[in-house]
């Protein structure tokens, strides 16, 4: 079947003397003598070792440009110097003929394909059907595709059902830039693709769905990054109704870490239940609702000891340290990483040791002198402790604790088991904030979000005390994503709404049918929806975003294999109404 | 879990006794006395009754709008009268407490949630988390996500691979109409959505993939009709290398019957191998390259016997027969088959029957006593026999046949096995014919076809003659899908494409990145993209496509629930650099 009797990753040493065809792709020949060279035939399988041994054959073979398609039949015949890093290494096939199937009509290739990594990345993507030829290349997405068939496997082994949602559907007030399509048959109106599905997914459960996932198509015009491709990328995205934040948790805790652990570079994952770590306790102790627990130092206040230590910048402020034990590096690495602090938080971190004599010593260590005994007390040093610090605003205070722990830990030896997948969930986000432009209340992060206590709570507490039904999904440092239990009471959903000074007219207008559909009846729900992307990156250890997607954009939202985007016909702009109305060229 | 000890169709009468917490919809109450009331509760999964006995909790089960979501617990009983047609009528829970979870703010729906189906249609979608709260409505929702999780299961098992290829891509230069995507950082210029991921499965095949597979959306800006709903519809989408017709032949054999026989309204299928008809032979026996072969009616050539018998329609023209056996068909039935023959096909039909006397009666009967034994023996008639004519050029004889054909099939009883799919192939379709309206040498279906033959049948056989390796998938005489062995080879495509007076620059033109890919050396690839949405449909039983789609289109290419097409802001219009030009108002 498909024209061949094996494929190119499959003949063994059992299979000496059997008469076989093989197709695939010419890579190569290396030519011995005028009777004698070695052609490596590659398949999507692997690659398999042709010896060709006849002045004829060798002729014919000499006459095929490499990465033409090929058909060879021959004989199988036991190496005498097997090549053990190989599957078919054992083997090799002498042939009795070679037939072209699809030519390759040029000597010269964009680039050599199993070095294709290292071309340029427009030459790579405008070439992807030569780059995806490189085993390396591919075995990305191919990993791709087994994460996402089991993901959808673990799904549907825990009662979940995929349903696909409208492709085509409205424009969302918030969020991020839609994508527009107009409508042919209603002029001046205009389709949006879907940034998630999210009003689907919560209409399913106002119709009665239980639980509901989708390997779900999300589309925002917003600029490409290194982990953002610009355009579509893919949500596991799931909901369940009559559901708390903990059976949410419990499904992700079960279906994510088989599949980390499978195919991830690292081969551990945190098994359930992953640790619950309340927002305003991420910032104290990891100065970040991001935290990478492969890290083991933790952020500790030390207001009360260093504030007043006549240290100037510590003066009225907060101070947060970061004690690593038995240290080992250098003043170099030391001074490194604190200007890396600086680059990157925007902020400054200081610094002192307790040697091995028990003095502390180095950095800021003469304006503690005095304090010796209360600052080794308060922050419990021992001899061979490094302390970093930063201060600043509460706020300011944390964050850059949380980046000097990230730097220390990632820097030195020692305070990082790297080799694992770390998940846990940040819980308990405030529901509202004071807005650092406006100066008032606003919503902290979803609107839709459920407030801890109900009507209740939106009556008699503070509300910069209220906390939502709102969680993150973290791995080694990197949010998978926001998930949340909903608010499906619209009584709830206006009180939550007045309290930041709008009304039911504001929640209508903005998902006018969602808010429909919860006054005739939901249930409680939740869910999440973990980017597919960002999990294929951290198992594949990537770092680019383009490495995971078969057929990606660059990063200025062309396809240049395709030519998209690219000019229409008048005649299609007319059918849809639309003019075009490029910027006045400068 | 999911705040419910057990869900609603769970509870047997091993159950007796359990106290129990179950939520869902508050579907109903039948209130016997003021204190003694049977309440349905319904969820996901099924329906519970509840047994008010008190008139506390009836007074509080009274207060609640049906449609709310609500939470009880109560006791398992044994129903003294047990209702087996409900699984979970061997018992009833009698209830200690209950708890409104979402209230339904109306006492009246826009329809009956369980009559949903009668309601009219723009009801129906812009509440369509209502109607979906049937369950005869949910089922084939539930169906269709079961039927397309089967579908990838089985593919997989065939070691096809799934890969998502990109949405945002750019417009084809032929098949139906593109919806547009004006891009943002590239004024002037669009992407398009994909009218089917055609040229990048092909691009999958020159890349080195194997056996690719996708359930794959696709979008076409063509008017609704009952088998297509406006915008998107889904394919199962594959390839597969090195491979012939008979390799994809044999993967959807083993794929599709199975699950149209577990899932379908008719439990039996086709099996290996599908019946393969060449299209000249489709057209000749059955009048139709869609042959439904649950008839056994077949179309026999009646031009020797009864072209010149003296019927005026018949001089000079083809004419064909359908012989129904054992005919019991009335005077009346056989005048409205014949109407509607030309109702549908814009023909005459014609037919005489050969009575229980061996005489020829009825219709045309009296041009044919001269020929009579002649005519029975062309036909091989037997008494008891009704047959059915068409006269026309060859075509049309044949299509009216067709139309014959399936007309008796269905309307008269014995020759229809109605229960079950019958699966078949249809091979061998010509590459070209001579267009209606221009006269001149066209291809037939599509261009990038294999001529069978390749290069030496386009340089020297009658282009008439060349068949293609084209082939479409039929059941019940529904198409499913054409498929093709594409032409992979840039040679014979130019060639091909000389026959019909094009060359290599309209190849070139037509879809650039695959020509180049495959002047890099492409594998021989087949494959083929049987529809989802009328897989389901068929399986299901339904006419309609908007049965079979969570979120469907009106047949005017509105979600009237999100309200999409809509308006959007200038704002965003200008970011995309795009102006409205609708049409000046009459």
């Amino acid at each position: 079947m498909q024209g061949r009797t094996h494929n190119c990753g499959q003949l063994r040493l059992e299979n000496a003397g059997e008469k076989v065809t093989l197709v695939g792709w010419f890579e190569n020949i290396r030519k011995v003598s005028k009777n004698l060279g070695f052609v490596i035939l590659r398949d999507f399988y692997g690659t398999t070792q042709i010896v060709v041994e006849t002045e004829d054959l060798m002729e014919q073979f000499s006459a095929i440009n490499t990465e033409s398609t090929i058909e060879v039949t021959g004989t199988v015949r036991e190496r005498s110097s097997k090549n053990p890093k190989l599957a078919t290494g054992d083997i090799e096939v002498v042939p009795e003929t070679v037939k072209v199937l699809g030519k390759c009509q040029y000597q010269e290739l964009p680039f050599q394909i199993n070095r294709s990594k290292e071309a340029d990345e427009n030459t790579r993507l405008k070439y992807r059907y030569l780059d995806l030829r490189n085993p390396e290349v591919k075995s990305k997405i191919v990993l791709r595709s087994k994460i996402v068939a089991d993901l959808r496997s673990a799904m549907v082994a825990h009662d979940f059902m995929e349903i696909t949602t409208p492709i085509l559907t409205c424009s969302s007030p918030e969020g991020a830039r839609d994508y527009l399509v107009p409508a042919r048959k209603h002029p001046g109106k205009f389709y949006a693709l879907p940034q998630a599905p999210q009003q689907f997914k919560q209409l399913l459960m106002a119709s009665g769905f239980d639980r509901y996932f989708q390997i779900a198509p999300c589309f925002r015009d917003e600029d490409a990054r290194a982990d953002r491709s610009p355009g579509e990328f893919y949500q596991l995205d799931m909901e369940m109704a009559f559901a708390n934040q903990e059976d949410v948790f419990a499904v992700l805790e079960d279906v994510l870490p088989p599949i980390f652990a499978k195919y991830g570079i690292y081969h551990e994952a945190s098994t359930a239940p992953f640790k619950r770590i309340p927002y305003r306790e991420a910032m104290e102790k990891y100065g970040s609702d991001k935290p990478d627990l492969r890290i083991s130092l933790l952020v500790q206040d030390a207001t009360e000891a260093l504030a007043d230590c006549g240290f100037e910048p510590f003066a009225g402020k907060t101070v947060k340290a970061v004690v690593a034990p038995d240290f080992k590096g250098t003043r170099k690495q030391i001074d490194k990483m604190c200007a890396e602090v600086e680059v990157i938080s925007g902020q400054k971190a200081y610094w002192f040791k307790m040697d091995e004599n028990g003095e502390l010593a180095g950095g800021i260590a003469k304006f503690l002198q005095e304090k010796k005994d209360a600052v080794i007390e308060a922050l419990g040093l021992k001899n061979g402790d490094f302390v970093a610090l930063s201060a600043g605003t509460l706020g300011a205070a944390q964050k850059t604790a949380g980046v000097i722990r990230k730097l220390v830990g990632t820097s030195f030896d020692g305070y990082m088991k790297k080799e694992c997948y770390e998940f846990c969930w940040v819980v308990d986000f405030p529901m509202y904030e004071i807005g650092e432009e406006s100066g008032e209340l606003e919503f902290c992060h979803n609107p839709f979000s459920m407030p801890q206590g109900g009507v209740e709570a939106l009556e008699n507490q503070d509300p910069l005390e209220i906390l939502a039904y709102q969680y993150d999904l973290v791995c080694n440092g990197i949010e998978l994503s926001s998930g949340a239990v909903r608010n499906h009471d619209p009584e709830i959903m206006v009180k939550a709404f007045e309290l930041v000074g709008l009304g039911e007219e504001d929640v209508k207008a903005k998902f006018p049918a969602m808010y429909n559909a919860f006054c005739y009846g939901a249930p409680p729900h939740a869910g999440i929806a973990p980017g597919v992307d960002r999990m294929v990156m951290l198992i594949a250890g990537e770092d680019s975003i383009r490495e995971i997607i078969p057929f990606p954009m660059n990063k200025n939202a062309q396809d240049v294999m395709m030519g998209a985007p690219a000019e229409v016909d008048e005649k299609q702009l007319r059918e849809v109404h639309i003019k075009i109305s490029a910027p006045e060229k400068q």
